[in-house]
């Protein structure tokens, strides 16, 4: 889309969050991409290294509020939308009125249908058509329709660990599909940006909870893909917990086994076969530790027979790998270039 | 067994770790006993607060060698042993035979059976006959027992999680005996004092990691006190994972209905009735969290009926209700005091 | 003032807040206190461990709104203010007024004049009158007035610090009164409880920050003592950091000596003569660490010649000794009790 | 030195500690560096990979023994030398022989005097030539004699901070020379990897504590630099801190102004004009944080103006700025590259 070497021009939506901010590191080094418009609601057009200071000099341009025009008449070509869910339909569709290709990172175009939208999110969606038309994120799982999408639904951080963990699986016809348990763990950064009390540092520093057991709404995110690829009803408890650390989603995934025999052996060959040239799934034969992928594009994934059970451990990094890391993926993927640029090494 | 209002003598096995100054810190406030010998293999003989500087002025006892004819003649009616699994087995019996009653915080005397010892540890046990004289410190469950013990098995941080959470089930027959998963997160101290590279603050800061899932040496030990309850064979598939934080454990417990129309509000009836009288047993309406039961002796717990399955949250502080705070439980029933004698408010 | 072993009642203004809860930690387990109210602005009167969710069914107390009148109908002697700085001072009259005496742990009763205050805090005054009346309620200084106060100023956390590190040698006039530099570090419990940008877990996770260096409000509160104390303007550049970590605060202060030849040895001698006799300063040959006080009401003290200069280490738990250890201890003093009592061991 | 186009070969000595694996990370991502041999003491030539899991996939090279001539045989033209102090000096002796150069990050060749070395290291200097030979690594200083230098001694963590810090002030003669304070505090990496109590997860978590005051080894390696710009002597008071998090050193360094009626705005004004042009100092006018520096090869300075005190706030990365990005910084100095490449953005 862009001439030759020339850099993409994007707009950063919602300037104000983590996932805007990890946005910004990567793409300030990414070969082919260039910041020109940031938006922000506050109403004093602070600059974005006043929103995050750790881009002093790096990044000081002033963020706007948002406008399609202003936005096109930019340049732009490509925006990352990092508004909150329910926020971010709008901005999308008119985006894309306006003939910018959107990658939302909102949760608002990843369900398939509006009655699985309202059902989980508990609204009317405005833009059904958009709906039907947006191309969920998942690279290993969709590359070939991303390169060409006018709308990617971004993955949310929980589903892709739980996603990836199970597809050779799930492909395989290897594990019950309807008796699968999640059981995540995320750093706080998932939480956002917007101070509560539940994310006050003496309230979640040295501290463990459970919230929304069983009923996450990155439950169905899980399933739908998951019940396309295996052409058969999937069903995931999903169960996550708040950990004392600020970025690393852990999920360790219980399954039964379908197939008789199966080892761990079979497992690795199968894992590694099945992500065979995709660079930012590891199979890796350390158990995972959230450290090991924080601060890079990497799913680190760690499949065992285990007494009669199959369990997967799989970790990513929720800001980059979780959000924006596979946004510049995808990003990467629909304007025609190397799918790791900026993201590795 | 001591006079009226004579506080008991006791003595700390293996002074260093942090099992021992939690037993510090609860002893020195308990009207009922008074630490008169801790013992260090340390050679220069250290005192109690140059182990733990924050005892300065408070315990500064100095640490003799163990010698068990040495502890008997200070007086000690009732130990104490925080020594490493095995290092335990000889100080414990010696001390049977000079008189002194033992409640030992190591794995040496919780499984029932010297086979069943030797298959988890992976070495003889040398004192069959006291492994089944033990009796295992679990007060909910064995207050009679232990009450009249020589020799009380301090029970496991991971374990009583698991078998509080369990028990108002299994012994109700309401879930599937072999189909329990016990996802349990842990903070760092449960891994004792000595430096390792996985306990270095850089390694295992901002980071989780699951290690020994399903095979685990606390599996056993759940399983035992399950099964004999229930009277059936219990199975659980135990996986734990390791937390950036200090203290706390918190256990997400996953089973199948086998009563039908099972509901939470029966579950959290039932649980209440179960451990009516329990001074240290909460069912909490709230989502546990650990910092609830930090520095507490408590144990939360919180059932769940969500879609088709039976979930339970239970959480402690290891130190305290997974090792040293029990351990006063137990000295309290053993002395013929009111079981929460220094532990509660 | 209670009946012979009768505690006293005790009421605790503002619920809500870190300090709110500890005094409650405290007082529970006080043989000389008992809690009959709690107030806090909040409509729906919740209980206190729904605030505190750590306190289920121990303290499960509703929370009412504040009224002097219901508050003395209770049979209240002493209040525990833990309101808001400014919100206190009308709450304190109005309890005063009903004959209910008060142990304010805001700021609005510590400096001495009005003009001091409006300096400082940039409003008026509402009370001069009280703020004559009022005793600085540290005990190692001032042990005398506080027994006989009707309203004891609780010191702030950062000050004690630094007055309690620098008494002995202000006394003595040992150090240049005019050239002190207290460096202070603290956890980001002292912050308060209210959500903000800067307490949010992910922005204080994993950093240390200054703030208000040079022109902290807790200046004049160390100044105001030291001066008293040494008869000659002292002055004190207060410089304040926050810490990752829960609670703690640590002061190194530094110093330049008047007198010649100062020793190490010299500092402890008069350190340790100094506070003889007073139960909570510890006089520390180790170099201090937050966490050996923390849960703690010591503060621990470690004065050095190094150099040309003297350094004073100081170290509290800022919840703690720093705010409701203090409270508590002021309050054993007001009410004829020993200073220690639930507060050691 | 390389052809065209051609990155220079490099090798990492003493693979298994943080700097180095820092240096990998940013070496990988570097146009104008290939790591084509690391070493390590381990018997088993681990993968770098096993070394640190983090790797895996990305930088899977075993590490072998040290030996200078398979070094040179492999290519290596520039060695980074991560070993620990003491070790380092013969390595780097016997490299330099066979024609390599070397960035050396630990302390060995810092120190510009055996005599200098002998008082604060306990031990002999074994090679005096190459100690008055090495050039301290502090581009901001000595960018030109680093470009042709064969030995660069890396600067020190702390010291950097205080040096850039009084670079400006210092050489303009605006503080006194002799009466600086430096409080220094820093994350735990900066402890290296080796595990020991003080370092041990739940020690040094919820904890701060004071280290070696005013007697640290950093400290004539800063005065030696500042003296030497000075041309006078200058003597800093040097107070390291340990504080929970895993990377960054936040130094807040205190003196007192020479000149008359210095304000915050000419120290700006100083400040900015000393560092222009280099691409690495931010003069930032928010308080600094560790956070904002946090992966990156920053150092952030605030310069105050403050009562009758000058206060000088500076932050880096430890183990970036603080060794390994400064270490490239000198690398590409010293091949003729940008001096920022693979560092910025």
């Amino acid at each position: 889309m862009a001439g030759k070497n020339q850099p993409t021009k994007v707009a950063i939506l919602g300037a104000s969050g983590y996932t805007a901010a990890e946005l910004a590191r990567i793409l300030l080094r990414h070969p082919g991409a260039k910041i020109v418009a940031a938006t922000s609601r506050q109403d004093e057009s602070p600059r974005f290294s006043q929103l995050h200071p750790r881009f002093s000099g790096q990044l000081d341009l002033p963020c706007i509020p948002f406008d399609p025009l202003v936005i096109r008449s930019l340049g732009v070509e490509v925006a990352f939308g990092c508004l909150p869910h329910g926020a971010s339909q709008g901005a999308v569709a008119s985006l894309l009125q306006e003939g910018i290709r959107v990658i939302d990172l909102s949760a608002d175009f990843r369900l398939r249908t509006p009655e699985y939208h309202r059902k989980w999110y508990k609204e009317e969606h405005h833009y059904p058509d958009l709906l039907s038309e947006a191309v969920y994120g998942l690279p290993e799982l969709y590359r070939d329709k991303i390169q060409t999408a006018r709308l990617v639904a971004n993955p949310g951080c929980y589903p892709q660990t739980v996603q990836l963990g199970l597809l050779p699986l799930i492909q395989r016809g290897w594990i019950d599909p309807v008796n699968i348990i999640a059981d995540a763990k995320s750093g706080v950064s998932g939480a956002g940006r917007t101070p509560k009390l539940g994310t006050h540092y003496p309230e979640c520093n040295e501290n463990l909870s459970a919230y929304q057991t069983g009923i996450h709404r990155h439950t169905p995110e899980m399933e739908q893909v998951l019940t396309q690829v295996g052409g058969t009803l999937v069903q995931v408890f999903f169960s996550p917990h708040l950990v004392p650390m600020d970025r690393g989603i852990f999920s360790t995934i219980y399954a039964h086994p379908l197939k008789k025999g199966l080892t761990t052996a079979m497992l690795f060959e199968a894992f590694r076969e099945h992500y065979s040239g995709n660079p930012f799934v590891r199979i890796v034969e350390h158990l995972p530790a959230t450290k090991f992928t924080a601060h890079t594009n990497f799913v680190d994934i760690h499949p065992m027979a285990v007494k009669d059970r199959i369990v997967v451990l799989a970790t990513i990094d929720n800001l980059i790998r979780g959000a924006s890391g596979v946004a510049v993926q995808n990003f990467n993927l629909m304007t025609g270039q190397d799918e790791s640029l900026g993201l590795l090494p």
